[in-house]
């Protein structure tokens, strides 16, 4: 199975590395771009055989270790 | 307008972060995790009035800032 997770930091929460990529873009001329906020997007692939399994596993690693709940928020689809 | 975009390394593109995670997943006794592969999710908000000029302003921003294209992928989607 195969799992993809987005993570995205809290409203609220600075974004430097997105404030970073927007003074860029306007730098560039890209007047157009309001706002950006950067996150990853991480592909995970499981050995789980079912759908269950999958969903224990992956709400647990991101948990632990791929999101920092704190500040940080994260979703998952499995496939 | 809002963009969401997902850019990943290309296939056979040597991953040290994925690799890193994967690594530390096994650790924690996560043996169900077979592989990792970490990339970027990015939120791009747009002033751009129409669709077309939205599509526009993505390619040409993914082309040139966001994505490496000789290493890395991307794909948007404009809502």
């Amino acid at each position: 199975m195969q799992a993809k997770v987005y993570v995205t930091l809290k409203k609220g929460v600075h974004d430097p590395q997105g404030e970073a990529v927007r003074h860029t873009l306007a730098a560039m001329g890209h007047k157009d771009v309001a706002g950006v906020r950067v996150g990853k997007y991480i592909e995970v692939a499981l050995s789980d055989k079912t759908h269950e399994e999958a969903e224990a596993t992956m709400k647990e690693i991101c948990e632990k270790l791929l999101a920092n709940t704190v500040i940080e928020s994260y979703r998952y689809e499995i496939s």
